[in-house]
């Protein structure tokens, strides 16, 4: 491995994991990298759960605060969490493990806009980071890290981190380098404008600047980030993803679209795939993603000349595309580049560059309030993850889902929405197998129709019979509600384990 | 009145509101400048309303869909209102008349964020805009106008517009030309960055373009703004200005903020009156507002030399305050900077100077959810305003109630938030008499303490109560929420006129 380290006098830094997380300490703060599944720390985070067991084993307390950029993956949030060694843990998580462990009580969560995480260390809201751990490349001649399949808010936790730890992993391609694209906004009282104008504009460098005294540890790491293999898309999941391009063929009739002008903000999954699989039969050119994750439909639409650039701060890829995208990433440099989470998701360059946003669901109410982040009000899936930051500043914000759940179940659109992470102001166009709900310009009540139009058929009439009483037993009418019966759909389901009637 | 235009083949379109208000048809979209009671159009509106009941009287229908920059006056949506003139009002309203059509069911209105108003328009989500109504101080040589006490949104609907309908107010000084900074972002896919890093940099000209061939009608008026004589600010709301200084203070203490450099931004009221009343006395200095209304305490904070700079899109004055701008915008103009509200309020520019956001709420949850609009869900107020626009934005975002309402009817900390437009995920620091909730850093269960505290002690063990519930009778503990029980203190308001148990 040691020509992945140019800078001589570091090499004597290397260890192994458990003598690396000999430097985490029961109550630090942790800054990791990794986002979706890439990126993250492949053995630090086992090594520092090892030490945790051993601790609790004898009777001592051993706890961290876990700072990422998103998600990452078992061998990170799962092992940790597992060997209860997370005392809180921001800005956003996708483990089973750990989810069961937040909703269970056990361990504190903080759901924070992945735009605003890095920054909220910056502001100096969490107090000093104690180690940075972060996956690279390489490390150059002068001691700076070429980061791996996601940049996050790695800069942000280097420079606020006392101590840093780099595990340089060797699954990585080295050809990454000159992918990503770092640059920071200068902090309070300097910040200036972000200068990007287009998706694919660069403004930074190729490396996250670090102070080489604070490496004090680096750790050889060989394995894959966490791909999750494609699910081909269901018929539901056609339907949606054809209601959506319906949605972008009306914008352009409308006036307010161009064949040759999408700008695409999307969130991971297979509805998205599906329409980026419909965008490659589309009139659509010159397509271009300022996003947060690359996914593989945009590696096709890449490769089919109909996507020129995508800008995002990690990949989310299947593994058959992640092999590809190490093979090929001299190639694929040229359309892609990685960004800090606070630039790939920053609201002053999301409203500049005009795109529209499409994000998922777990249920919107008949007013357009969306629940992006909690079951029932109170069991949290992920989190709101970047859908925050791309839907208040999007030209043009969707959101999509299927019209029900769990076979039938669940509605996903409700009178009253169980937790609101995008409120009524901030949420455009709702769109399910049923059709699309476009919102805009329109007052409260006159969205319900809308909404109850794109609800399943099986719950059309609860819905209805919701607006109705709520018309007649509040004196007021500006957004009616029966607050009494609000919560129905979800107390049911609590109850009957179904929201029908 | 003929020095106040300056473009001698305008002075042929001198005309009565009456006459002008014949260029206004029914089902016509119409904008108007306006915002915070300044700068609203004073005939037109009331020449409006007679041809509405005119046509109404002979059977036939005569509404139009009003757009403004915010709320204007009872000479403006009163009138209108009450001559059921209006089928669609965005975004921004405060009139009683108009409240009560609203509730009452007999009116649309939307809600909409301020800085995305106009930009709404401009990318073509209201059609074609017929007629912009505006208030000018004069019309310059070229055209142009020269706006008077409020920039609103007029540079956007005069764009939109076909017809352009001006209403020069000689009672505005003349003095408040030099004052005005307008400046727009190129439309899609053309925008830019805001060339604004401090809260007093200008960048654009004193006037709004217009094309004079739009200018149909031009009517002239002397008529004051609709500006409330302040009040004094109770007990409550001396002490909630207390623990907001102390805050300030504490946020010095950690290194947050220094006595140099507080950027403010405030909602209008009692309460930042008193905060502003405090300041004057502080250890703050070159105090700067980047913010929507120019209000007494910032006048008398310029006057004292502890404020250098204030930014906003309109006054909202006492007829004093209001008076002595008219007799000294000569001076201030050195000092306050009037913007179109897409900018005064813009995201890129309100995260870039890094300010802290204060602003007013009908209600808090005790995870840290505001409605800012709705009263027990179904009645809405006024609206979100520029409330979200700063909230999401701000380097710190607090808001600031009193903890009960209605001689104690009211708490205004509940189990959940019975409308919410700012999220759990912007809500940072909640003030109120009793103390202030900083929620930064915290998962939702950390939060309830803090919130409890600062609720008002009759209201205490009911929330106590709900949270112990919570955690018992739902299985996920994630967001802790007992759904059949959630709206029950608003429920008893509707039923027994008061939420205590």
């Amino acid at each position: 491995m040691s020509e992945r380290i140019a800078k001589a006098d570091l090499k004597s830094k290397v260890m192994t994991a458990a003598e690396a997380a000999e430097f985490v300490n029961n109550g630090d703060k942790v800054g990791v990298s990794g986002f979706t599944g890439s990126g993250y720390p492949k053995a630090l985070p086992t090594a520092i759960a090892e030490k945790a067991k051993a601790a609790h084993a004898r009777g001592e307390e051993f706890a961290i605060d876990v700072f990422s950029g998103a998600s990452t993956a078992p061998d990170c949030d799962g092992v940790l969490a597992e060997a209860d060694a997370i005392r809180y843990r921001m800005p956003y998580q996708s483990d089973p493990t750990m989810r069961n462990k937040i909703n269970a009580g056990e361990m504190k969560y903080q759901d924070i806009h992945l735009s605003q995480s890095g920054l909220y260390v910056e502001q100096g809201f969490f107090g000093k980071v104690n180690v940075a751990i972060v996956e690279a490349i390489r490390i150059d001649e002068n001691g700076n890290i070429v980061p791996s399949s996601s940049v996050g808010n790695s800069v942000e936790y280097i420079n606020a981190a006392d101590k840093v730890i780099v595990e340089i992993n060797n699954w990585q391609s080295l050809d990454l380098e000159g992918m990503h694209d770092i640059w920071s906004v200068p902090a309070l009282p300097n910040r200036v404008a972000v200068p990007i104008n287009k998706p694919g504009d660069r403004i930074g460098v190729g490396y996250i600047e670090v102070d080489p005294a604070k490496i004090v540890a680096i750790v050889e790491t060989d394995e894959a980030d966490r791909n999750a293999p494609f699910k081909e898309p269901d018929e539901v999941s056609k339907q949606i993803a054809a209601n959506f391009l319906q949605f972008l063929e009306d914008e352009v009739a409308a006036g307010r679209l161009s064949y040759d002008g999408y700008i695409m903000q999307s969130g991971v999954g297979n509805v998205p795939n599906a329409v980026m699989a419909g965008l490659l039969d589309s009139k659509f050119e010159n397509i271009q993603a300022y996003t947060e994750v690359i996914q593989d439909g945009m590696v096709d639409l890449i490769d089919a000349g109909k996507m020129t650039v995508a800008s995002a701060t990690a990949f989310s890829l299947s593994p058959e595309y992640a092999e590809k995208m190490n093979d090929e990433a001299k190639r694929y440099r040229e359309h892609i580049i990685l960004r800090p989470q606070q630039i790939s998701n920053h609201p002053e360059v999301i409203r500049r560059v005009g795109l529209i946003a499409t994000n998922g669901m777990i249920e919107a109410d008949i007013y357009g309030n969306i629940n992006s982040t909690h079951v029932n009000g109170t069991r949290v899936m992920n989190g709101i993850g970047g859908s925050g930051d791309f839907t208040r500043n999007a030209f043009v914000s969707s959101f999509i889902s299927g019209s029900e759940a769990k076979g039938g179940a669940i509605s996903t659109i409700v009178p009253f929405a169980s937790h609101i992470d995008h409120t009524e102001h901030d949420a455009m166009v709702i769109i399910t197998e049923r059709g699309y709900a476009d919102l805009r310009g329109l007052a409260p009540r006159d969205r319900v129709a809308k909404m109850i139009e794109i609800a399943h058929p099986n719950y059309q009439p609860a819905l209805q019979e919701y607006f109705e009483r709520a018309q007649s037993v509040q004196p007021h009418l500006s957004t009616p509600h029966d607050l009494k019966t609000a919560f129905d759909f979800h107390v049911r389901m609590l109850e009957n384990g179904s929201m029908m009637p």
